[in-house]
């Protein structure tokens, strides 16, 4: 029972997907940050539904609003709440089959968690719309994170089976930014392009498709996390865990170094320019829980959508019978390539909360 | 910097590999439940080293002593504090070796963090020694879980490419009964023997070997985690990076999920004997972040052990010189099957925190 | 650094006085229960300006807007946000003297903490206009602790040194009721007029008043809180420490029962109809930082406004000069009366946070 | 249920009066600190019993072993565990009351909260000999705070009706350098001589003895605290109600402000050597729940030790029968004195909190 989070930047999710509005208040910024709203937005901008053949129709303008923690364009300190009223709903869409679980959402969980109280329409509180605020403050925390020259990116890496490039673990900076400027981030230009198919195949065939995200965090410094419970591993996937979706979290060479033997998948430390370096980067950038200077590279798993034109066997668990349904609506045939803008702040958030627990405040601003 | 964790069941882990002793505080438990020590120390003696061939043949008996917390045989509902002496150290093998950084280690990363002032012997609070009190509390959590039914097993998914079967992710309690007394946790002894085998291979090659970990919760009932951080996967993923070694964790059909179309994917709902089941389990027992009752199923990824006979590149940090180095002492040529009472015992107690979070402390005892 | 509170029952509170929204997240709600607005509006009222001679002629409708967690009249069970828009705001009064720093006001700490990035108007984040939000959450808390028969209620206990009576601290339910119905909270109407009369000739005089408050909680049953820093006592002074302007907080007879002896302080032991009551209540309800079945009493001192007419010394910060200050603009002479709802709210949020602890949520709805 | 506190200071305290060992585990000390054992062993003898005839008999060595987190004299950085074991313990002095409550105690309380599996004996976790640990953690925060010349100190400002010369608000320094000596903690020796001669009546009177604690921390920098919930106020007050026997705060005039008017009670601000002053300290060095640079000056309020020879009404919870009782043993009839380490202890370990949410760890060391 929380959306709740964070040690030194704490952050409080609110909102329902259908509800009045949808916000976030952030809770240990610095003072006199001046926010960049043309760069906020864009980031928005990449999440946002609606911009592209492959996304859902439903266009949602994501209008944000600051309702405390700004004053004269800088940040007071103080906990600044940023607000997304909720427009463009179709309510009623939801009313109809209000009883009917969705296979591979949460309606069920829902009701069982909070006895049949829950805001069911679009999803309620569990809706993929309330990654909207964290990209909102995974902005900012990009912007505090860009003065110590810290760098998020993602990609791609596949759509189905259809695979992108990997990133060179060692050197991701240029390939930064080249994503940077991508509509549809990927490395290889031709697998995007099939992904994009498949995506709108997909769709055409009522069905939806799922992928893996690969990102990266280059110039992070040596030193930051802990062994235990807070290790950046630890850290970032329990915020990347929280992206609805997500089911799986791997950091350097994941589930693949398990086919390695020791000596090939050791990192072995090498002086370069006088400073200490790994060779490879098989940890990706993380050694006994902490930074080791290496880009720190993980992949994240997001699965199909669940929202499906083909027809479900499911349950009506008013009446506790066995139905069909049919999700009607407007979906994302896969989710993928919105979620990229997620992952990153996600992945902004925690480092920064991570930095801060290492270096204070007073480099901020 | 933090080893402590939790909300409802609070522990705070201490102690280096070759320090005086390590232990832990536990905070939160029911008073009067009775500590049953054979199990206790059969879940010890299952992560405890030096019980086979193709484990290290340093032997630490890791006997607990209970310094309070404990009353007559039951706990008294304050803090239950448990330390092990620390016992058979060669604490003179490390020093001669203290500023060459152990490749895979976190030697470079603890000397950053801790500039220069960490316990270098045995890897000091990073040494998987410190897994030891962890079992203990997951000992706990397992004994209290039982009054519920609930169930936590693991076995080893695979040893390099060397794989055994999957669980039937649907069908488990019957699994669990067969591993439990299994000293080798696979349910296909023909792979059990290969993986031996390899690990043996491994050890005489001076190299090392890692793997995967599959584990399972049976007989949760719906309801538990909450949609956002505190979600099923990110409180468990979350004590799962704690362990050393792991780079990955992934629930139900994790990155496989991704190859899959959304109506392959989407566990269909059924009604079973009057009670809502899923035909399926991709998504391992967890919808929006909370349990859907079906076995909650997920896999760890487990690095070879980076302490490896074979010569590598390194660096000496106080010459910053780049120098070679053989790992020399007795280490595990694969520390998989020791890794997985702890995956058990960490999730043991997630599922705890969580079980108490949604009903409180009054069923346990 | 933070504005966030809880273990169970979570808040996270925002705004400043003139910005454009000041309001609160609520996290761990149960599900289901239904608002009652015509309850809630009234404590509210209880605390807002411009309701009598003695307060503020500056009129705030503190209008609430809930924007999430609040389904068909009922709480969803995520979090709940609730705003009040900003209105009959004069910030202009604010600009020409904000770099002159008001005595007794945080004007210098705020403007250290946040580098001079604070918004000063009308106090910004630190104005007891903050306490409306906690006052919309307590009167949801004391909804809910209802349920179990607890009641909360406090009284002015002196302005200046005009006392009223004391809480009999064994039989206070009745004197909740008798409370319940008064505008100006005091228990001797005599006293009532006298603190009346005082506070408007300090206004007329340019000047203003503190006061006491004494509170208390009935029906409380025996065995919540912890032995050390989730005590009843520190729980609770965490929290009245929090509203603006508290000075002191004591439990039962507090500094008082220093000047005791043993025999004198210690509340004797005895069965009264079957229960173990406490023949006295010097202790406030609390032994070992864990209720003992008694009311619980408490006192908080409240310094004098210190928004004074009469020309004061201090100092231009930008100028780092001496100069004199009048602090012109609409201020309480005495804010005790409108404290007292603040009081027992943040009680009410405080005992609830405790009782789920202890209970769960299940009893709730 | 908790006896863990703290953000960038964690604590964990566990232990029974007669249990193996009371300890404690700090997380987040700097590493490299190097310890004074000196200094802690003075620091914790001044909290220790038997050393005057005013206090009891019962002699405690107190002895501390570290078992983690210290390395060639020097802290590691990673958790600290502290213990003591426990020794001179006479349990069988409370087998034959375990089930008569001891009035003033948490005999009653404890014994509902743990449903009857409380360690009884001597108060168990209850006990004030757990505050020990609280004055280790205190003494190498002390060292701590000494780098940046923050000094705490307190003295006995009454024993029952007998009362000390106050602080002169203002000015402390000089007086904390007088204390430091001081075996009874006074200003006035005179006022102390009674009060000794106070405690001896009492205690031969079979009758015990409160008092009030002044307290004061100077050279505390302007910027620490928050403006709600981690107020400078709040942390404190948490801590010290943490401290058995304790039942009221007060900062600065504290409840004595509520006597003033506004223009009394208002600190003005001067210019003294270039730096921002206030003339006065009425608000005790904390504005807004900040600090402003005055020193932090708080009284606590310490009731009569329950434990005492006079017989008293009580109830035996076993027989549920009323009977009468004498406590027997060797109690302190003024736990006052050995109290006022304690109270020093806990300020700085908040203190030190504060400083290192607003400055981080890098000037400790």
């Amino acid at each position: 029972m929380s959306s709740m989070w964070g040690k030194n930047i704490k952050i409080s999710l609110f909102g329902e997907s259908h509800g009045e509005a949808i916000g976030i208040v952030i809770d240990g910024l610095p003072a006199g940050l001046e926010l960049d709203f043309d760069f906020i937005k864009g980031e928005m901008l990449r999440r946002a539904p609606g911009r592209s053949s492959i996304s859902t129709p439903r266009r949602e303008e994501d209008e944000i609003k600051i309702l405390s923690g700004l004053f004269n364009g800088r940040t007071t300190g103080t906990p600044l709440c940023c607000i997304i009223q909720n427009e463009n709903k179709k309510s009623t869409d939801y009313e109809k089959t209000k009883n009917i679980l969705r296979p591979g959402h949460a309606d069920y969980t829902g009701f069982v968690k909070y006895r049949g109280f829950n805001d069911y329409r679009g999803g309620g509180h569990f809706s993929g719309r309330l990654t909207a605020p964290l990209v909102f403050v995974g902005a900012i925390a990009k912007t505090i994170l860009k003065k110590k020259g810290i760098i998020i990116g993602a990609h791609i890496k596949s759509i189905k089976d259809i695979e992108d490039k990997s990133f060179d673990c060692c050197n991701i900076e240029e390939t930064m930014n080249f994503l940077k400027y991508k509509e549809f981030a990927v490395l290889d230009d031709e697998a995007g392009q099939k992904m994009k198919q498949a995506i709108l195949d997909a769709k055409e065939n009522g069905d939806s498709l799922g992928g893996i995200i690969e990102a990266a965090v280059v110039n992070v410094e040596a030193g930051l996390g802990s062994p235990f419970f807070d290790s950046v591993e630890s850290k970032l996937s329990q915020l990347l865990f929280s992206i609805p979706a997500v089911k799986g979290v791997e950091f350097g060479e994941g589930f693949n170094i398990t086919k390695m033997t020791g000596s090939e998948a050791n990192d072995e430390f090498i002086i370069d320019n006088g400073k200490i370096k790994t060779k490879k980067n098989n940890n990706g950038g993380i050694l006994g829980g902490i930074t080791n200077g290496m880009p720190i590279v993980f992949r994240v798993a997001v699965k199909p959508t669940p929202s499906i034109l083909k027809e479900q066997d499911t349950v009506d668990i008013s009446l506790m019978q066995n139905v069909k349904l049919k999700v009607e609506g407007r979906h994302d045939a896969c989710i993928v390539p919105r979620a990229v803008p997620v992952v990153e702040a996600v992945a902004a958030i925690g480092i920064l909360d991570l930095l801060i627990e290492k270096d204070g405040y007073l480099w901020m601003t």
